[in-house]
């Protein structure tokens, strides 16, 4: 993970905290300089280490929220 | 990986599909006979792999949802 650089470029909000403090958050990344995705992702107290995390397209997320919103949560 | 075993009690829908087949979805998945939770991750065609994913929680879904339904995509 050394060679991975990340520019957190916009903040929707955090979804749960651990008791440890590590953060699961819904960003906008641009990882490796590359465009930017939305990015679902553990992240330790003042992201010193990220955890498991998957990026998701605009389109996707659109699809995620839809079938959200379908849900009985 | 071999030892991970996983039933998916329930499929909510495809939120993306690769041009090679692999499909973005969001499952109920219980892993290694745990309780069960929620899942979205790559799964290969006829799920002969699985790839990057998360597990959330019904309340981390709900915030999830909530957060999607603010922003405007």
């Amino acid at each position: 993970m050394t060679s991975l650089n990340y520019n957190i470029e916009k903040e929707y909000g955090v979804i749960s905290e651990s008791k440890k403090g590590w953060k699961k958050e819904l960003n906008l990344v641009s990882w490796n300089d590359r465009n930017s995705k939305y990015d679902l992702r553990d992240w330790a107290p003042g992201r010193e280490k990220m955890g498991k995390g998957i990026t998701l397209t605009g389109e996707e997320l659109i699809r995620l929220r839809d079938l959200l919103n379908e849900m009985d949560l």
